[in-house]
């Protein structure tokens, strides 16, 4: 269907990176960034050192998507992943989010974690949650009005799994 | 039954918090902390600036337990708050943990939280949790085997919460 590939980011990608994540954090939809956060403060975010590791997704030159991953919480959480995801908008449609959503569950496994866990997936950004769920995560509970969505006000913020 | 009182922790305190602080995260039952965490890095952690907020329960002069708190995201998800909790194992059964879990929902109240979520509660500390669930918090989901506890091996992570 296209020539999509996932590879590790470098930090010659942010460029590419940084013009669809900026537009994603205005949208206001999705996740939960500081206010006014620079291309700078959020490429030290997004693309974090070992332990943490960061991929994109690219058709040719261009970048489409980017994830990180790594451990949910340092020392004795540590046997359990996470993850983000960005799309660039011009790309929706072509399954970059699932290409890096397998990327991601296979990075775990062969890393060994446990499972992996999502902290705060935005209950109406349900083509994210349906994404998931066909991966094999499941909603281990929600936070009621955590998350202050620009289009819907106050909505919840789940908590998905998957053991690995 | 004790002059023990709450007030906001200042540098000082540290030298009295980190003895507590060290020898619970080495316990290995309650927190994942990073593994040899430095008593410098741990002051970093747990004495946030602003809007993080930290105090020290006291009895006279004598610290015997600390909490800090503020947002547990930032930006659109700065509405709902966090907080952790130490007690010092010397002044357990005084009503150390209630009186800072007391002191840190009245806290989130005055600021103008509409809720506090607790992230990471481990399902073996039976007596946070029912502290917490006495002040009103509920059981939102629980993370399978995400908390390596020294004693009882994996065991769940509540995720818990209180509307204010």
């Amino acid at each position: 269907m296209s020539d999509l590939e996932v590879r590790v980011a470098r930090p010659a990608d942010w460029s590419q990176i940084w013009p669809f994540f900026a537009g994603i954090i205005r949208d206001g939809e999705t996740y939960a960034y500081p206010d006014g956060l620079t291309s700078d403060e959020a490429q030290v975010l997004w693309l974090e050192p070992d332990p943490g590791h960061a991929v994109v997704a690219v058709d040719g030159d261009q970048v489409v998507g980017s994830a990180k991953m790594g451990p949910n919480r340092p020392g004795r959480g540590a046997h359990v992943g996470t993850a983000s995801f960005m799309v660039s908008p011009e790309a929706r449609g072509r399954g970059v989010g699932r290409l890096l959503g397998e990327h991601v569950v296979a990075w775990h496994r062969e890393q060994g974690y446990r499972a992996i866990q999502f902290n705060a997936v935005v209950e109406t950004n349900t083509a994210a949650v349906a994404l998931w769920c066909s991966l094999g995560f499941q909603i281990i509970g929600t936070v009621p009005e955590a998350f202050d969505s620009r289009s819907h006000g106050l909505v919840g913020l789940h908590v998905m799994y998957l053991k690995l």
